[in-house]
């Protein structure tokens, strides 16, 4: 039996009594970088499909807790922007879609285990710089890795589901709250901040329309000094308003 | 034995069983009416304190339909705008505050208990005409009714936390969604509308943004007719565009 397998194997034996029972945590990370959009996606071990990283909680962890340990796990990065935005509930959610892969595995989950009736998820959503992020595929998976959006394959569970309404959550609330702070170096420019909006939302923005939306909403700050070395006249540099 | 306590010591005897443990759902029901907004809450029997409705979720009942439940069986009221905004999933969160209720009602829970050790929550708000709703105390409450949202009392759990969050919710989507299609009659004026946005809001709107706001969300169109009757210049008839 592999590592893996003793591991599934305990679980089912009751190495589940450390963990919250039908409640399991999934998380959107949306990698960005030089105006590309990616999702961070694993296939699991004896499987040919993909996911989103995931995982129980324990029973002495708050939910935000567990999301913020996989996302870590997964990409070595903390402190960045994390935030829940949905909880998926179906009565059709449960692990089963995988029982070919824990079969591979030599395991064979007791019938009415909860990981195989039913689990609610609560999906968080993450936004990462993907070239800061060393990936590291969790116990059950082969692989683990960044995929663009657009060519993303389809899905187990609800997950595309899930990052469908992960994106929808992120592009309507990007007029809202700084979700940015992260992903920008510390002082940056207006045409790297609307670079960054134009590849969330998909689209071309409005130049000076953009700037005056950005400069209302309070959070950044116009800095005295001007980036320089570029081609063209030097643009003024900005940062986000502290604690915003 | 009361009925209420006979209905509570089962459920810590395997009553349960029907029961998805560690979840429950909780729903922040606004009421509105005539510029006036409130929520609805309830009083445990031998407590003094208030917190919102909820309930537990049945183990063949995916989590929106068990609040749907919850309001429909607190105000008699369906399909209304209910949507959930927030899972609540401290490792604090549990019923224990609830003991002494338990007890004066003559029951000791299981120490282990999942209901008396931890429960995530999923919250629910919920936008109703509290002229329209016929309130019932679930099977353990005294009382049921509406309070006014600023002279509400202290609330049990984190439930304050819930209501803040629930009308921080209901605040920003405001512009987004089309939460007040249930609050108004089918054909209203620009000035009811505005005086329902108004009331949610917490202050004044300027008259002329506010029109021209609203109809470029396209969630309202303008109707050929005018109101009439009223002691001033006629005002447009405007309805909620179907399916928005």
């Amino acid at each position: 039996m592999t590592a893996a397998a003793s591991l599934l194997a305990k679980l089912f034996d009751g190495g589940d009594r450390e963990l919250v029972s039908h409640l399991s945590v999934d998380c959107t990370i949306f990698g960005f970088h030089a105006g590309r959009m990616k999702v961070l996606l694993l296939r699991w071990k004896h499987l040919s499909e993909w996911s989103l990283p995931g995982g129980f909680v324990r029973k002495d962890e708050p939910i935000d807790r567990a999301a913020e340990r996989v996302l870590r796990e997964r990409t070595g990065l903390d402190d960045v922007y994390l935030r829940q935005f949905h909880t998926f509930g179906g009565t059709d959610r449960r692990e089963a879609e995988l029982l070919p892969a824990f079969r591979a595995m030599g395991v064979e989950p007791p019938a009415e285990h909860w990981i195989v009736s039913r689990v609610v998820s609560v999906g968080y959503v993450a936004l990462v710089d993907f070239e800061k992020a060393g990936l590291t595929p969790d116990e059950f998976s082969e692989e683990c890795r960044w995929w663009e959006l657009a060519s993303r394959p389809r899905l187990l569970f609800d997950h595309d589901e899930m990052v469908a309404l992960a994106l929808e959550t992120v592009r309507t609330q990007l007029d809202y709250l700084p979700l940015a702070a992260n992903l920008l170096p510390e002082k940056f420019t207006m045409p790297e901040l609307q670079a960054l909006y134009e590849t969330v939302l998909g689209r071309r923005l409005d130049r000076r329309n953009f700037q005056k939306r950005m400069l209302d909403q309070g959070f950044i700050e116009r800095l005295g000094e001007r980036k320089t070395g570029g081609a063209h006249r030097s643009p003024y540099l900005y940062r986000f308003v502290t604690s915003a």
